[in-house]
């Protein structure tokens, strides 16, 4: 792609614009994008009035701009995210029936955790992950999860960041970060106790797509009452297995028997029986 | 931005690239991108490796590339959308408990209507929506929302478009589509008994924000069945002012006293009370 006389390409401009906007800042004025993002000012206005052009920046009040809803259009499409998100959604809703508080799940991008779902409620204890936000690996239970049953480099990236807990409840070096890994491993499921917040206990699962690759993390967070985690660590750990056995059979090819109706549409849909039937009709036709 | 020797820009022929893949399109080949998006080639491979580097696609089996975490990262901070879902959430599960069949939630894109949310059942009548989808304006009911109660020009552009029914109960001419914008404005919601499949009804009432701007259409699809919608059209208008009172809630300032907890956050996160006061604790911080 082109680049500009700083040698940054058109794309890279693009997405540092974009990355201006954050979930506590969702609404900026140019001036403050080109603060945020270090893109010139006149540089700023003539990417956001292309990207105004484009419905991937919307004008709102004050002289500010938002992200447009075609970005959320375009992402909606990921089958990383919206797909797992989509499968796995009434198992997360009956899990959170039982189990009550926050439910989340997460997925990794480089060495954070991007928490895709979390289903919350009211009274629930402290929680500090956003839907669309990300948590370091090594504060979370969902990162303990990509560090034991994902790829074994994995760790050395995250160590090679320093180790930065955010209380000191957390592992405060690379071995204490290492055994937490094992115990892990051990378990079969991660916990962690006022790692974010003394008040709150993390606990996360891991959710085998194809191959048994981990595609993603199961979590909860729950009252740190020093209570055993037994019961909600098998609650979690029958949730993943009931979403990894739906992504399998989303994946599985239509004449098999244990495959879901919704064909070449379901690693990004999930409707009832019969819509699914119908969309699959449709999608042939075109 | 820079233009190539076509004259398009790059972030037009970035866009067309995403583009290319689709719901019932999730995994692409650099070939069948370049068939779908009319990008040459060569052109396809320098963007494909360069959104790669980005995380704006990421490589999938047989050759293939599917959309990135990153671009959900991205979309998952639009307020229109993501906000306007994560608000009104609970309010949808609770109309889903008591409704069943289909629920959802729609925003406007030109003259479609997106779909950000939709809550099914396994056992729920015929639904052609997909979460991330567009429908036309003119075949739905949230369609008819946007017409009677947003924009006075959206009917102009729709009808510039010309009238194509799906099936025969749809309106078939720009006349009859004006008489279904009128019957919804003197209902007060809008009712489609089989315009997208024969055993469906849609039925959909506005979604309001500040100044009472029509921000969504929270619709149903329930079985077309011949029987008396009031009590559908009821329970969603309840359901529909309920998310506009929490929508002007987010908005207010922390000071006032009908404002939710979560000061700057609330556009964008609905979490547990305590979670939104120790989120905007930490926002506040940095």
């Amino acid at each position: 792609m082109a680049k500009s006389s700083e040698g940054t390409s058109a794309l890279t401009r693009v997405l540092a614009v974009l990355d201006a906007f954050t979930t506590d800042a969702p609404f900026l004025t140019l001036t403050q994008i080109h603060r945020r993002s270090g893109i010139p000012l006149s540089s700023v206005h003539r990417i956001a009035a292309e990207l105004v052009d484009h419905g991937l920046l919307e004008p709102a009040a004050g002289r500010t701009y938002r992200l447009g809803n075609r970005l959320w259009e375009i992402g909606s499409k990921t089958p990383g995210a919206l797909g797992l998100r989509e499968i796995a959604e009434p198992y997360l809703r009956r899990l959170h029936d039982i189990a009550g508080q926050h439910v989340q799940l997460g997925v990794r991008i480089g060495t954070d955790v991007l928490i895709i779902e979390r289903i919350s409620a009211p009274d629930a204890v402290i929680n500090g992950s956003i839907v669309g936000g990300r948590i370091p690996i090594q504060h979370s239970t969902s990162g303990l999860v990509f560090l034991a049953f994902g790829e074994p480099e994995l760790l050395d990236a995250v160590i090679a960041q320093g180790i930065h807990p955010v209380t000191s409840a957390g592992p405060g070096t690379a071995d204490a970060l290492r055994a937490e890994v094992d115990a892990t491993r051990r378990r079969g499921y991660a916990l962690a106790d006022g790692w974010i917040h003394p008040a709150s206990r993390g606990l996360a699962v891991p959710v085998r797509g194809s191959e048994d690759v981990v595609v993603g993390a199961l979590g909860a967070v729950i009252p740190n009452d020093a209570s055993s985690p037994r019961r909600a660590a098998t609650l979690l750990q029958e949730t993943a297995h009931r979403i990894s056995d739906a992504l399998l059979r989303a994946y599985l090819p239509a004449s098999h028997p244990r495959a879901l109706p919704g064909g070449s549409l379901r690693a990004l849909v999930a409707s009832s029986a019969e819509s699914m039937r119908y969309l699959e009709r449709r999608a042939r036709v075109r």
